[in-house]
């Protein structure tokens, strides 16, 4: 199988640099929009004023550097792979150590769809200690550390805006929990990124196939795609045929963390029979994955049997589809849920690979009626329990909440979390602030998620046009990407986080002087910006648009006035 | 001039239907989505549940009515015409008052793209106090108040839901200057509506051409578009030719009320040049347009000369059309604002037709940096002194907000509102809460709307992805309103309007239950919700989606568990 490569263009007007760590050998990518100068004519004399270039958060990896080749048939550079090679307490297996994994590699009638380049995994030595988590708690800034801290603080460096941003903040962070540096070994691919609620806000996007649709190069695609706008970490959610292929080519071209359900894959596994899931089947799915390079795995262990007579009282019972299986499990077995029992054991599976758990919250309420209901606050009482657990095998963790919330219930969700689940860091899907748009959710879930993002939430999990009725394509992934960039930086700027202004100041400079490249190239979106004014600009000129027209432009009229009043 | 039919369907699985008033013979037109029955076969018996209709507030008049013919050239049915020619405080006019008004009538020219059918306006008699404020004040219970009061309570009176808002109630609020029913008996054409923080949060939109672009049928089929998608008020800002018979074929077809920004028109008279406007010009402009019907006017009196000089401290001076006129105009005669000199007079003419005034923000914010700033704060309290004179009046008021407004600066806009401004309704654009996202700007102020609205803003002004682009099309017109329906909506539920639930309620139901068709009926835009659907479900069938797939259905995993224990 060979994938066509997938064609994004840079970024227009803007640069790709590199800052160089203090402490580590490390070279941390950013985004640099250069700026056309200001030109002005008074009293007959032209004036230029440079304006400042604007540095941008980037989550494109390589996939914007003209300076490297890329070819998704090889995978994205292996950046981090140097500063794992260089720790002592990693070590390379021979093989791969999943059953299911192994029986994959043997079949050779999946040579026609498999990634070609596989790599030995990495593991922690015996008796080391190798989480981020735990490295920071011995006082230790790692490279992903550092280049985090750098990567945080865009505008402050160039512009000197202080910033509370620096590598042992962030590793106090992480040895606290309030933050989590997703990066298995595994996955050297991507980029060190952080989620904590002291750190710009994140955005997740969800792609994967299912049974019914798309392909491997369909998923990549979405993958790059998903990188190009703005994910910070991208979840592969595929139900369908070939799971593990299909992972293995997105992993190996994701320039950021990737995540994952495994009950998913378990599931399959069992031909989709929730009663012939076991311990057993799932456990092995857990190295397997780990071994890829999965860098966070959404577990489901707060679902458990006493929810499955609670949701009755729902009005949509349980959406999750994690939280709907394992409780029917439970049910099923008259067990309690085995992710719940058998969470020590995952712990040190996670902890040997430094895969993050991301406690799923498979009770999330999935209407307005649901909100804050006893089943969702109970399930958070024990993702609380669990934390501490993982915290314990120095396991990194996130918890992820709702779902389908009004307004007036949303700082609930809030404060009940940084006090059950001691300051983990919050990762919400939205949540949607009403049922009745289906078609236009990602915009009722905007709604919530900046303001939950405001209170705290971590990170936010994109929604898509599409939800609730069928699978994103490129377009839908552009759309709810660019929504969730609008919520997170929403957010950014209401929480002060330091220098989040410069782009919204460099951009409305742009407009109130018609520099409107500049306008476009700053945007979060500089192609549709581009394209709304160029298909109505036939006729106008650069000094106004056909908003307004000629005599009605404000900007001309208030800066013709300023001017005045100076003379 | 003929222009064709506008068609817009009637909406799916819904009828039209009209409550009778109480008080007055008065009929209120409502929506009713009609449901599917609940079909379940249990130990193989068919169970057959009926579902409750539900009821929706409808702004799109006669347009989704099939028992009424519709004709743009003759213009939408009178529904007030009776209710206003019962009244001894009005008085027809043998002929239009305006000069203007006159001179296009006698201008055979303009024959070939004249609305035809003109009628005599409604004046108040001298001596007789109109507005529906002033009446309010003497106690009396209009049609236009029990028509809303009905209006509000969608589903309350089938479901036996407990209301605050009964006739008595609105009459107080309209009293007290807390709401305004903007009401021009020259637009017999309008249902009643009204805009208080007690009531459901309302939704403007703005159509018109600019000098560049866009004719006469094009605005009139905005004009439907909006009211279809369920635009409660609509400006008509259109500052290019034609101006005076645009407006007259918008306001005969239009069935909700008409705003306008009077100083656009009286602008054109003197052919863009600021300096020439005169008091004289634009108060017959004033009256020009209220004996056409418009039911309320944005007027900038609070833009003072002050301002010219203090916004030299803003990033983006100012982003008002209006604003920006009118300061500039008190600079160039080093006078100020006639707007603001002359506003008793504006009053009295206002007083006379109903027209409610909106008072404008010329010194709103167009950019986060410039948000709250001293010029912005300095214009409110202008705009508080000035409410007070119009309510001595009785001329209805309504306060325009910002603009561009991070998160956390939001709430303070809302309190100094309602502290400077005697808890007149606000009425703001967006708030924008960030700068850099042109293309999806009805998204970025969305997320301020929904969360103004909840503290307290009656009413919200859409903005389309084409803001600071370019003009709106049908397709931006409706995906703004959209947008602001969810901004709104999830406004009313967090303030716990009676019975806003119920239709999230009867979704959210639907979908549980795979009633599909019900699911896109009781959506904001069925069309489009079907639309996604459809376009993904050629291989699967009713009882899951794409999304998921068939094994990961939470929905039907979690159903069927609820039922094996209830066995």
């Amino acid at each position: 199988m060979k994938i066509e490569n997938i064609d994004v263009a840079s970024y227009p007007g803007s640069e790709k640099v590199y800052i160089d760590g203090e402490i580590h050998p490390i070279k941390v990518g950013m985004r640099r929009v250069n700026l056309t100068p200001t030109v002005k004519v008074v009293d007959g004399e032209k004036q230029v004023r440079e304006n400042a270039p604007v540095y941008v958060y980037d989550t494109s990896g390589c996939y914007t550097d003209p300076a490297v080749k890329t070819d998704i048939n090889a995978g994205a550079p292996r950046i981090r792979e140097e500063w794992t090679l260089r720790r002592d307490d990693l070590e390379q297996l021979p093989h791969i150590t999943s059953e299911y994994g192994r029986m994959r590699e043997a079949d050779k009638s999946l040579d026609s769809i498999r990634f070609a380049h596989r790599h030995r995994p990495l593991r922690a030595k015996v008796g080391c200690e190798i989480t981020q988590m735990a490295l920071a708690k011995k006082g230790i800034i790692t490279p992903e550390m550092e280049y985090v801290a750098i990567r945080e603080n865009q505008n402050c460096r160039a512009l000197g805006i202080d910033s509370h941003i620096t590598p042992e903040f962030v590793r106090q962070e992480v040895a606290a929990g309030r933050a989590v540096i997703p990066a298995n070994p595994n996955h050297p691919e991507a980029e060190p990124m952080i989620i904590g609620r002291n750190f710009l806000v994140k955005l997740n996007t969800n792609i994967g196939n299912s049974a019914l649709s798309s392909g491997i190069e369909e998923e990549v695609s979405k993958a790059v795609w998903s990188c190009y706008w703005g994910g910070d970490t991208l979840m592969d959610l595929s139900t369908g045929d070939n799971i593990h292929e299909t992972r293995e080519w997105i992993v190996r071209n994701c320039p950021v963390p990737v995540g994952t359900v495994p009950v998913y894959q378990a599931l399959e596994k069992v031909n989709g029979k929730v009663e012939d899931l076991t311990w057993e089947i799932y456990r092995d799915t857990l190295i397997e994955q780990a071994e890829q390079g999965v860098d966070y795995f959404t577990i489901h262990a707060g679902a458990l049997k006493a929810h499955a007579t609670m949701v009755k009282e729902r009005l949509t019972g349980i959406v999750s589809r994690g939280g709907s299986i394992m409780t029917s499990w439970a049910v099923m077995h008259d067990e309690e849920n085995f992710l719940y029992t058998h969470f020590e054991e995952i712990c040190e599976i996670l902890a040997a690979y430094d895969v993050a758990v991301s406690l799923g919250d498979g009770l999330r309420p999935g209407s307005i009626h649901d909100a804050n209901d006893a089943s969702q606050f109970l399930e958070l009482d024990v993702l609380g329990e669990l934390t501490e657990i993982a915290w314990r095998h120095n396991v990194q963790v996130l918890i992820e909440g709702p779902g389908h919330v009004p307004m007036h219930k949303i700082r609930e969700n809030m404060t009940r979390q940084l006090d059950k689940c001691h300051e983990a860091p919050f990762y919400t899907l939205g949540p949607l602030t009403t049922d009745i748009a289906p078609g236009y959710d990602h915009i009722t879930s905007a709604i919530g998620a900046a303001q939950i993002a405001w209170m705290g939430t971590a990170m936010i999990c994109y929604v898509t046009p599409k939800e609730h009725l069928s699978l994103p394509n490129l377009e839908d992934v552009r759309n709810g990407v660019i929504t969730y960039k609008i919520a997170a930086h929403a957010a950014d700027l209401a929480k002060g986080h330091p220098g989040a202004q410069v782009r919204d100041d460099a951009l409305s400079r742009a407009r109130f002087e018609f520099r409107w490249k500049d306008q476009f190239n700053l945007s979060l979106d500089p192609a549709r910006a581009r394209q709304y004014y160029v298909e109505s600009h036939e006729q106008s000129d650069d000094r106004f648009c056909t908003m307004c027209g000629p005599n009605f432009c404000a900007m001309r009229i208030s800066s013709q006035m300023v001017d005045d009043c100076a003379k």
